[in-house]
């Protein structure tokens, strides 16, 4: 089999930006101090507590975002507390038990489009009502979400109202931070995240960094000792200059932002050119995963050309997930949609 | 304060070897499969697979040390099994309860000169007889130690033999395995380590890479399903071929090895100029971490123009550590000893 | 508020049987060695293995079901494995996240009636597909299950064969078992639970006993250093001999029997008295859990007179649940019915 | 080999106080609420809030001493906090890592005589300086200790108030507290205890009960949602009005201390024997544990009529254990020292 023309599959497949690049070789053989204690990290967090409108914020660079989601949580509850979290949330599925490995257990709702609203939080909340059920502490949510589908701000700040009346932290999981609030869609802000969650984090690896994102702590009381919680998990590592290098490339001149919009806006033109040769969706294409449903034997014919994971199957047809990079290049995306027209036109001519 | 002429508080300080970041920039934005199954760790693999003499081995690649320890050694134990270590041993001292926060006791032995005798692994077995204690497990040793020592090729074989005579699985943290092996007394190669350790890593991050360390398993019954560890302990990193282009670009040519030496060479320099001016040590020079002892008023004025730390202080006398890495430039150990020797010589003249 | 007449909230409202308490009596003075080791434990091990006809197996008493849960459960699974259950399991519902505080995930199938069958666990095995989710390793089942339905021997039979050739465990939570084997519909013997299960226990709590489970391992290699699990869970209790006893005394002369089928016995009473008024059921009545479904304004005059929790509200109806114990004196049930009617009757008036 | 006169070897080899069982008996099949919210319990707790002059503490009954420590322990840490503790402290050695498997390091100080002084403590929390170490948060003491020996007052007092200053809490295992609160060497109170630790609990296993502990709790703070933790590790058992019957029998009538003194009064005659006839004690004799010195062949004959531990051997001596329990016999206790005098005159007459 030859190999693809390019691949969809994710945003995590080219390597690193050149301007992230340039700031890792730009700092030569200076030494600097071990553990996230240098002067890159230092000037990221700031840049980044500059973005976010909140001086007083603390920001802490680490490898991945498993990880991330892992001892951001641990650190926040206590043993016989749970997380609450969509049914398609990404620690509920795709972490291979890493938050339970830590003790915890995870209450989902339904959800609707990858999100939870407050009446599905307030469901798993009301039926948790003495000690022989978890008690229910923090509320896991991810922007932009599993399904590609965004928060706005009046959703968000409804839930942020309820967890705060309700004794629940409210953390984010921002792997694709960038592409969410970059969506066309989005009405929310760094700052207004910042506000309304007590805890998140900003991804790097799926925007242009080689590695690394960077968990922010808002609420007070969540910060003491947080340095602790990340040694005693590995993810402290003792090079944090090497992250910290990144993001301070990524949020100086705007180049996180950028490198989003770039790949939403891949998908974007994906999804409208898909969408005029009559395709339809799982959901509405907002930020840089996109869902179209094609025939099944059309799906087939596209897999001998790109890379992309099928999603759901039912009846003939497949619904597919197509992921941008924040390097798409825009003649895949073109390409793509060319090569199916070709099949749509190769498979009605079949019938004529 | 000024800034110090140079730092040996470690061998982390200077970012990535030019060769190693030249790997980097090397693949521009080629697509790659993620989650380590790409050609980059595929091919770092096999070269490793190759120094070690095992083709057998299974290789895996992640982001840090602690990461490296809490991983293999939760990997591998039941819930009433525990690590036989030295009371140095870093994850006993240094990883902030790592091992412990994956249920698991340290079991420790006082041992002599960081390193653990079959004799002291013995007298840990020899006091758990029943269900009221732990069951020692896995014994956990460093190559380097702690304190900069190694093992001998005799040392290691008695206690691997122990070891598989008692149903103990041997892990060997090898944060420095490159400076313990090109230890000019070490008699040691990396298939010994391979034929002798169970499961051992292979440390980056302290010898010329950005970050990352290799995980190398021997023993057949440990391999199976590794990856789901990783992943749960969030160490399965997206873009894992971020690291394993750096061991590709560090085994190919005998980079590690040449690395290690120059740390190596750079650390017995300074100790022999230091000895020279008649200054006595805490153990033997044998890799990259010294320990000479000086009057604590000449180290409070080192102080001044390096950084360093102390190690131990009695008496008067301090002893500290210094700490020579891959890109330690000569002149900053000439000069050392140069700033030594007039310290000393001022130091005499007060006296006269 | 006046004292109820009866509680039927469950059946660990009456604390001994009088030959438990006997045999506890008897004891006086006599010194025993400690933590299970003593003679009644034996005795009452070798009778339950007589009544399970598998002279092979391991018993170990404990103190409590989430106990036996817990560490029956952690003592299996390797960090990333996982248990399925049905959603109404009791691990999953109401143990507080014990099983998750041992480190490992709940995969859960909807179920019927408190069951799941074969295609439940298959779907879940099914999704489980790589190291990014955990993987599936042991079913966990109740017999009568959490709504008092039990397993058939065809049910757990094939049960059983589908986990033998998927690799994972079988555990039966019996902490009902008396009641479950001894049901007008079981056609399982207690032979038959030790053949198809790997590891199950038997409820001494809700069946006569002061306190006590018995854990019966019949897989050989679930046997190791089970004692140790015991120990580090804070299991072994220092005076097993106080389970043993009771245990000895419960299965000797067939007194486990007969109270589970008292219970049974007068469960069904019960529901027959309620059935022949006119009133439904969620489910069938198999067991000493019944759940009738009343008009709410009944349900409420009968909490006046009686203790008992009320299960689902729907629509003006409400399901409660009614259990009785192998305490529960038969006049209870037939003042319970009684009560009933003229409650019905007066309704009936009030309209006429 | 013939049965042993009598055991030595621990303080729960006898079943339960006649007492304590009549308490059992008076149940009779009365109905009372489940999971330790019972009137027996209530009363209990009322009965141990006035005995320790504290009417504000929380009062917890479960089933076991190790249950007790990790469930305390546990509830009162966050992850990366540890636990100070004497080296021959109880979860040290004898828990099988109960306390470790819920994530905590404990960190040891030698001690001496089985227990903590401030400038043990304070050693260890001196070098635990930054976040690549545990964070010591707890510190656990035993009362009687491993060895027997008593805190006296001014030496808690002055653990106290180091705790306090240094934001740790005190832990106090009272697995043995009536034997060391009715030491005669001993001059705290129960109410001193509850003043001075901040969470302890009161054995009832070692001091006439059946099984069962209680839980204490002196400190506000520590209080909230302590249910939850007992429910999530398998120690809130469903009959707990089983262990409130026994602890309000013990403490009703001062039935607990009557045992307690009685213990200690026949390990007192017992030393006081042995010291007559001229052998020396590893420590002082304080409670109802002592641990003379006999010569090897000494301690052989004697094993043949009584069933102890052997504690320490060297140089041709054996310390031995011997414990006194609750319903330790008098004559017992007389003829063991008429038996070691016995063994003594034959061996001197040998020499003759």
């Amino acid at each position: 089999m030859s190999a693809p023309k390019y691949s969809f599959k994710n945003d995590y497949s080219e390597l690193i930006h050149p301007q992230v690049l340039k700031a890792l070789s730009a700092a030569g053989n200076t030494q600097f101090d071990g553990y996230g204690l240098d002067k890159y990290s230092i000037s990221a967090g700031e840049l980044i507590k500059a973005k976010i409108n909140k001086p007083s914020a603390d920001v802490h660079f680490i490898s991945g975002g498993t990880q991330a989601n892992l001892v951001a949580i641990s650190s926040v509850l206590r043993p016989h507390e749970a997380v609450i979290a969509c049914e398609s949330g990404h620690i509920f599925v795709h972490e291979a038990g890493a938050i339970e490995a830590t003790g915890h257990k995870i209450c989902t709702a339904k959800g609707a489009d990858g999100k939870l609203s407050v009446s599905d939080i307030e469901s798993v909340v009301n039926i948790h009502t003495d000690e022989h059920m978890v008690k229910p502490r923090l509320v896991f949510i991810s922007q932009s979400t599993e399904v590609g589908s965004v928060y706005k701000k009046a959703e968000l700040t409804a839930i942020s109202e309820y967890c705060r009346k309700n004794k629940l932290y409210l953390y984010l999981d921002g792997a694709r931070l960038g592409s969410g609030l970059n969506s066309g869609v989005c009405d929310l802000t760094y700052g207004d995240i910042a506000d309304l969650a007590d805890i998140f984090y900003i991804g790097g690896t799926k925007n242009g960094a080689l590695f690394g994102e960077a968990i922010v702590i808002c609420r007070d009381e969540l910060k003491a000792d947080f340095r602790y919680h990340l040694k005693q998990k590995g993810a402290l590592i003792a090079k944090g200059a090497s992250i910290g290098l990144q993001f301070e490339a990524l949020f100086e001149n705007g180049l996180y932002d950028e490198l989003a919009k770039h790949a939403n806006n891949m998908a974007l033109k994906l999804a409208n050119g898909i969408k005029a040769l009559g395709y339809g969706f799982l959901n509405e294409a907002e930020t840089n995963q996109i869902f179209p449903i094609f025939p099944t034997q059309t799906a087939e014919k596209l897999h001998n050309l790109y890379d992309f994971y099928d999603w759901q199957k039912t009846g003939g047809m497949t619904a597919v997930r197509l992921v941008t990079s924040w390097a798409a290049p825009e003649n895949a995306v073109d390409e793509f949609v060319s090569d199916l027209n070709y099949y749509k036109e190769a498979n009605r001519c079949q019938y004529l």
